[in-house]
């Protein structure tokens, strides 16, 4: 199934509105942004261009779509037939995916006719926002755990198959180490891991017994979950007693895992223990609802924790869920346009234009004007064909950490402001719509 | 690409544990259930079940899963040979979408051998929760609109693709009347809804002639969105105008919808001028980050407001977006188990079980007792085959409703107990594993 139809249905109505005043064709400009970072999050990294570059490529509507909007007795035929005849055409310029992005910038530009950059809102929008989302809190769990590993396990909690895909994958870009989402590490060669759960300790008919069947099973790769019945208590005693096992025959425990209670006194109580019977080796991972105020916590209280789990909070983007990506017209036909607010703050920017990334801050400015700093808009879809490499997750992942790193401690503070020549147009055409 | 490998890690080293300690075809059973209802619930509705039984049916690791999972040199052959060579053979009992469920009941019952009952937990979970995440708030919503139609228009916020498509089909089993994703409507049947964005407007030269040009194109299905500019100052006056013009044409205007604002001060603003207009029959249709409380609070208020339009806080679940659905083990090789925990109520129930809806309240008892009321739990697969016939969403969104009014008012306050004997065996067990 194409995902032409991944749209919703007032799009379709605008652009048969559009076909019928002879409007389809007019070049026009729309700007994917966002206006300010989600709840929870200090630093909004871009996430999810790429994937839906990709989508567009190529985007048409098939048979069965156009059949489908023929049953809603809706539609004038020959706008149907406009649809089946044309494939996806439009120019679109966008900033690479992992980089640190901010408020009102544009971070996708589509320029093409009009009916068809209207039919992408939906797509975009929906592709760019929960990917970038996730990266975002994937890159603050990961500066809050002070560069020890950081592991995604949100599959369940994920909204629906895709959303855990698209999480996982996000997830890396921001600086995670590996997820537990098999299907996304097949899909998107990013790095697996898990171990086991609290349903393996209970087919067992005692905790010892089934550390000892998963030793027996992984020796060279054995992280036991101890809290199932009593993690000190039991959890850890048994641990050490595998731990023991496993060096008789030449293998070293790699960790134990804390998944609830208190895990800063766990930790504590765990690596006691631990270093008591001589396996000061032994990792410890936690995990159990954190996010990056818990870890953050656990961190400046010195938890003897060496990596951490992180799930439901990252993918489900807790503090905020719903981050607010908007997709606004910047230009018909020549004709730079904008929507007024009540708040200055959400009338939007006109024109073509480009934001260009200086040491002082960045500069958004009409796509014609020269400014020092690097244009971060690039060329992805000339007349809806790829004219950029596809980048693996591993590049797009090392350009977040290194651009992250180059924004400096303070970098999502930095400055965003309009050239004057942009602020001068934008004061124009506020004054000519409020008349 | 099949689903086998939507499954967490953890999942297949616990299965290639099983089968290395020969315990991979002890007949187990796990129990999917949520222990209280999410932050901003009250009444949870079960959905996603029809389609994750349909997912299940003939799962098995491809040629390609199986080489993935052999690239991560972590599994012994013998087992990767074991996965190439089955496929799903368990038997699967649920309780039907669309029904209201409570906390601690199992809403679905995985019976078969362990290695494949534990496969597909990740799976389960993410299909189940979320679909019944977005079902339940649909509910609040539209029990808040007192029965005026909510339309759905989440798609550009929902978690991804399939979180869209899931969100959809969820929030018309919980009685919304429409929605806007056109591909949800065209894979599973919905109605679809929608008009014109404020791209539209600005498309224009002025809102009135981005108006007329709507009128022209949808004159029997016109609904002109009026806040782009100022809503009681130019927005409905110039409705006005169009009304009048298309009643010459012999067409009503059907709607005009406010997206922002103080939408019951606009909503009575915008009734006093087209009712003094003489247009009576003009709908006002409300939207802009509605959810149930704010919903509510209009109707309170007696806004007159004819339908309501409903998007982030529905589709990403905004006052609680992750529903934690839980999947435990319940029995293996004929031993009932549970999981303890510190806190009493997050210890699972033993055995294999069955749910009975009762006039007083529901009671969780184990499959063989006998009690009066409805037993919930229906056979959906036997030996990984579908046993039970496919629902299209009608049946279940009806389900849903008449469900809820037989529950009355305070329905979701209704009792859930444990039987006799379930109680008495959860006391056992907790005690021997205490020891």
């Amino acid at each position: 199934m194409s995902d032409a139809l991944f749209t919703d249905f007032y799009e379709l109505t605008m652009m048969a509105g559009y076909f019928d005043a002879g409007t389809a064709d007019d070049v026009a400009t729309f700007d994917l942004f966002f206006r300010h970072p989600p709840d929870g999050i200090d630093q909004v990294v871009l996430a999810g261009i790429e994937t839906v570059v990709d989508e567009l490529v190529d985007l048409r509507f098939d048979d069965d779509d156009v059949a489908f909007l023929a049953s809603q007795e809706h539609f004038p035929a020959p706008f149907l037939e406009r649809l089946a005849s044309q494939r996806f055409s439009c120019d679109v310029w966008a900033i690479r995916s992992g980089t640190p992005v901010f408020g009102n910038e544009p971070l996708l530009r589509v320029t093409g006719p009009l009916l068809q950059a209207q039919w992408v809102e939906t797509l975009l929008i929906n592709r760019v926002a929960y990917a970038s989302l996730v990266a975002s809190h994937a890159l603050a769990v990961v500066q809050a755990a002070n560069g020890k590993p950081v592991l995604e396990f949100g599959a369940r909690r994920a909204h629906g198959p895709n959303g855990a895909l698209t999480a996982s994958r996000a997830a890396i870009i921001g600086g995670c180490a590996s997820t537990s989402n098999v299907q996304a590490g097949q899909r998107y060669g990013l790095p697996v891991s898990g171990t086991q759960a609290h349903s393996w300790v209970m087919a067992f008919p005692s905790e010892l017994e089934a550390f000892r069947a998963y030793a027996e099973v992984f020796p060279a790769d054995c992280v036991l979950l101890v809290d199932t019945y009593d993690t000190l208590g039991r959890g850890i005693p048994n641990a050490i007693t595998v731990a023991a096992e496993l060096a008789e025959r030449g293998h070293r425990l790699r960790g134990v895992r804390l998944d609830s209670g208190d895990l800063g006194e766990l930790a504590r109580g765990a690596r006691a223990q631990l270093d008591a019977a001589g396996w000061h080796d032994v990792d410890i991972i936690a995990s159990g609802d954190l996010d990056a105020t818990s870890i953050a916590a656990l961190e400046r209280a010195d938890a003897p924790i060496d990596a951490y789990g992180v799930g439901t909070a990252m993918v489900t983007a807790r503090s905020d869920p719903a981050f607010s990506g908007v997709y606004k017209v910047a230009e018909v036909a020549g004709r730079p346009t904008l929507k007024l607010s009540s708040s200055p703050e959400k009338t939007s920017n006109p024109g073509r234009k480009q934001v260009w990334r200086t040491t002082t801050g960045d500069i958004v400015g009409l796509d014609h004007e020269r400014h020092e700093g690097r244009a971060l808009l690039e060329p992805m879809l000339r007349d809806g064909r790829r004219c950029s490499d596809t980048e693996t997750v591993d590049t797009i992942a090392r350009r977040c950490r290194e651009a992250v790193a180059a924004l400096g401690d303070d970098g999502h503070r930095r400055e965003i402001r309009l050239s004057d020549e942009l602020a001068a147009l934008r004061t124009r055409l506020i004054e000519q719509f409020r008349d």
